[in-house]
Order: structure tokens, then C-alpha cells, then sequence
């Protein structure tokens, strides 16, 4: 079994984008700005900020950070996005999911001008995808093809069972992994709530992605010998022995599928890190692609 | 075994927007009025054309054919396209593919506006149909979906197969019926030229969508007792018996499978009428949403 370390592959990439930055500088050209707005004070989503607007200074992008009560209207956020549309020196919008119940996502996200979407959520970017079209990958679906291709695993001809059907994980990552590439070319299977026999469809498969956010949900009778296991959820499990109150568990019983499968992400230090990632390449493609 | 009368399905769904039509009048209310670009001479693009076009006629809607020579360029096409948007008195149009090799399908499908895209080949209409917001959907999978809705099948856990990853068919019908809705709420396994062991997968699914346009590719050893099959296929297969000169196939061997299944689209007059009866569907909404 091997881990497949989402640290390490993102640090090459970051490493990489980080040269092509310094590129940028030598020839006088625009480097790339991220502005992320944060809404109310969710620890999570604070961690997530933090975590992306560190990662450009890193990097050497720029980044603006736009922190916003909770209590703040639909139409001051719209407004705000408004503005970053059309200030020439931001590249990539981002708001941070989920949103206050009194705001629509989905008015946000279709605010957003597609060529500075580089969270991959609006109509356009969504549908130029399934089309194969150059767009904007969400950041986790597009963090684990960057790790399979990090660790060159062909998975063309594999049976991937998904679990999970959302918007910003199972969907996407069902398109890309069943598209004409590799990574890709896989057989898919998308599973979900409603689905019958899970099990016996996980054992089934060459890859398993798991993205139910149930901590713990796969264990090691529902995974096929040498199979590709990527755990996408991450989940604060209350734990009194840890500093914070709570621990971080995915939605694969590591201890027990790990000493089975060929390749495992681990929870925290797989998908996760590759999500940053992913969200400075398209941040680097939406100001190149620009200039 | 009963067969899933795609000709009965779909005159009653014309009936119901003749009266709708009928009722638009009554209230001194536009009318819809569809444009279509047919281009060269392909027969089976033309037998679809008029199709369409008679169709229109027949439930009252306008219709306007717009005849061009295989020659035309893209940018004469897309100065078409452009006056049809403009025009106030076009509520859908539709491009009849596929298109001359020297004109660029991206091209001509996003220069449509997204609320005249009765094909639901634009981006924006994908992107939407992924996420579950209102759009028009492509005919043949909005079809698909309308004869399921028509014959009361419950797919709720239903695992289907789908045969084939294209733009048009299988990639849309996959979201369709893998997404919380009713039909709907399968779990979807999408199968392609890369998929191994077909036969495996298909005999496990309680519903298998034949879209590969290989004639007679689905055998009765492939499908699992009292499945559900739905053949997307029609391909032109010489036959010299045939005053055309040709038979037209679907994708599943009928006279093999239709004794082991419980429901089976015919071909002709299965999934192809019902798409035409999406394409009025649509065409009427592009209509009524705007007025």
C-alpha cells in the first residue's frame, strides 16, 4: 500500500507555480490576485480561508481577503461582487460555501463573472466541462485528478464507484474520471442515499471515491484488494483527548482499508491540500488566460 | 414484457401543447415560433428537420426552416445566428448537427442565447441541467425522461447502465437519472469504448440506456430478467428489401431482448418521436418564460 500524500504533491505544484510567478515579475507582467470573501464565523470555512489566502502568499499571488457579518444582505454580497467583477487587478473570485440561509447560492454564484470563477461552480464553467471544453474545475475534483496524475496511476479502464452525487465533489469527479483522458476514461458509477447495495457495488470497483462526509462509512469489506481508495471527506468528530475539542476523520475507515487497497489518501494530508492546489492553478489560469 | 409506445407517449404530450397552444390565442398571446438551420443535404439530418418542423405545424406553433448550402461559412452561420437572437419573433433555435467539418460546433452551439437554446446544448443550459436548476433539456435525454414519466416507472434505486458518454445522449441522461428526483434517483454506471466486461455490468442493471449507435450491440444474454431497456440507437442499415435502401436498427437486439425484459422502446417509434415532442416542450417554455 502506498499513501498518496496530497502534502507532498502539493508542495511540488505549489513549488512549480511559484517559479512561474517569479516568471511573471522578471517579465514586467501582472501576478496573480485572489479575493475571498468570508461570510459569519464558522470555524471551518475560517480554517478553509485561511488556509487558501496563505497558500498565495506562499506563492507570491496577491490575495484579498473580504470578511463580512453573517447578518449581511444578499444584495450588499451581490454588490461586492459587482465590484470584484470588474476590478482589472482581481483575477479569481472566491465566496466561501456554505452561506448564511437568507442569501441564495445560487444568485452568488451565478454573480460571479466565469472568467474569474476559479471555484468552477458557475453554469459555465459546470457545463464547458461536461462538454471537455478549457474551464475552471472545481478545486476538489480537480485536486484528485492533479494527485492521480502526481502519482501517474492509469485508470483508464477502471470501474470507479463514487460515493456521492453533490454539486462540488461527487458530480464533477463523475464527468472528469468518465471523460476521454487521463486521468479518466474510467467507467463510472455515481452512488448516493438512494442507492441499493452499496457494498456490493464498492467491491466491484478498481477506485473508490469517497465523498459522503460520514466519518468512518467504508470499511474494508466494501473494498476490492489493490483497489484506489480517495477519501474526499473530512469531518470534525468531537475528541476530548485533542487540544481543539475535536478530530478530523474521513469517510474511510483508514486503519482497516489501508493495509488493503494499493493506493489510500489520508485524512488530513490527501485531498484536502490538493484542493488549495487545485484553486492557485485556476487562480494562475484566470490571469494568464487574461493577459 | 410492454412495450414503451414512444409514438402514443408523445401524441399525447402534442395534444396537451395544442391546447395550450390554443389557449395562447384565446388570450391574444404569442405563440411559439422555433428556427431551424438546416445545413447541406444529410438525409437523415433532413428526415429530422422536417420532422420537427412538421410537428411544430401540427400543434400550432411557427416555424421557420432556414436552408443553407454545405459551403456556407462559419461566419455567415454565426450572422444567423446572431439576427435570430435578436429577433423578437424567434423564441427557439436550433442548429440541426452535425455541422460541416470546416465550421465549429463550440462555436455556432455558444453563440445561441441561452434562452432560445431549445437543443440544450449550450453551456449555460448544461451547467444548469448539472446542477438542478431550471433549463432546457437536451430532447433526447428530456425525452427519455418524459416517456418514463409517461409509463409511471419508478426508478427510485434503480441501477441503470448507460451505454455510451456523448454529449448529446449518455453524459446527459446519466445526470439526469442519477440526480433527487423522480424518474430519477437511480445509481448510474456509465459505460464507454473503455469499459471492461460489459456484459457484467449490464446483466446487474435494472435499467440499461442503449446509446452507442452500433446496431443490435445489446443481446439478451447482457440484460438481467424484467429489466427495463430503452434504445436510443437508430442507425441506417442497407437493406435492399427496403424501398429506401435501408433499415433502420437500434442499439439492442428487439427480438432477442423484448422477451426478457419488462418494459422496451421500439425503434422506430420509441425514444425518436419523444424527442421531438422535448424539442415542442422546450420550445414552449422558451416561449412562455419570456412573455
Amino acid at each position: 500500500m502506498q499513501i498518496l500524500d496530497g502534502q507532498l504533491a502539493s508542495r511540488q505544484l505549489k513549488d512549480t507555480l511559484k517559479l512561474q510567478v517569479a516568471q511573471l515579475v522578471i517579465e514586467g507582467k501582472k501576478v496573480p490576485h485572489l479575493a475571498a470573501v468570508l461570510i459569519g464565523n464558522n470555524g471551518a470555512s475560517e480554517t478553509y480561508v485561511n488556509a487558501k489566502v496563505k497558500a498565495c502568499s506562499e506563492i507570491g499571488f496577491k490575495s484579498t481577503l473580504i470578511r463580512l457579518e453573517d447578518t449581511v444582505s444578499e444584495n450588499k454580497l451581490l454588490g461586492i461582487i459587482e465590484e470584484l467583477n470588474g476590478d482589472i487587478e482581481i483575477d479569481g473570485i472566491l465566496v466561501q460555501l456554505p452561506l448564511p440561509s437568507h442569501i441564495s447560492d445560487e444568485k452568488v454564484i451565478n454573480a460571479i463573472e466565469p472568467s474569474k470563477d476559479v471555484d468552477g461552480f458557475h453554469p459555465v464553467s459546470i457545463g464547458r466541462m461536461v462538454q471537455g471544453l478549457p474551464t475552471f474545475i472545481p478545486a476538489t475534483p480537480h485536486g484528485i485528478m492533479l494527485l492521480l496524475q502526481h502519482y501517474q496511476i492509469d485508470t483508464t479502464g477502471f470501474h470507479a464507484v463514487i460515493l456521492g452525487r453533490s454539486n462540488i465533489v461527487g458530480r464533477p469527479i463523475s464527468i472528469l474520471l468518465s471523460s476521454n483522458s487521463n486521468p479518466g476514461n474510467c467507467t463510472v458509477t455515481v452512488c448516493h442515499s438512494k442507492t441499493r447495495d452499496l457494498g456490493n457495488l464498492c467491491r466491484q470497483a478498481d477506485m473508490v471515491i469517497a465523498a459522503l462526509g460520514r466519518p468512518e462509512f467504508v470499511k474494508a469489506d466494501m473494498i476490492k484488494e489493490q483497489a484506489v481508495v480517495i477519501d474526499v471527506g473530512i469531518t470534525r468528530v468531537p475528541d476530548a483527548t485533542k487540544k481543539k475539542g475535536f478530530a478530523l476523520k474521513g469517510d474511510v475507515l483508514f486503519s482497516e482499508v489501508s493495509s488493503k487497497c494499493s493506493f489510500i489518501t489520508p485524512v488530513p494530508g490527501g485531498v484536502g491540500p490538493m484542493t488549495i492546489a487545485a484553486l492557485l492553478k485556476n487562480t494562475f489560469k484566470a490571469c494568464t488566460d487574461k493577459n
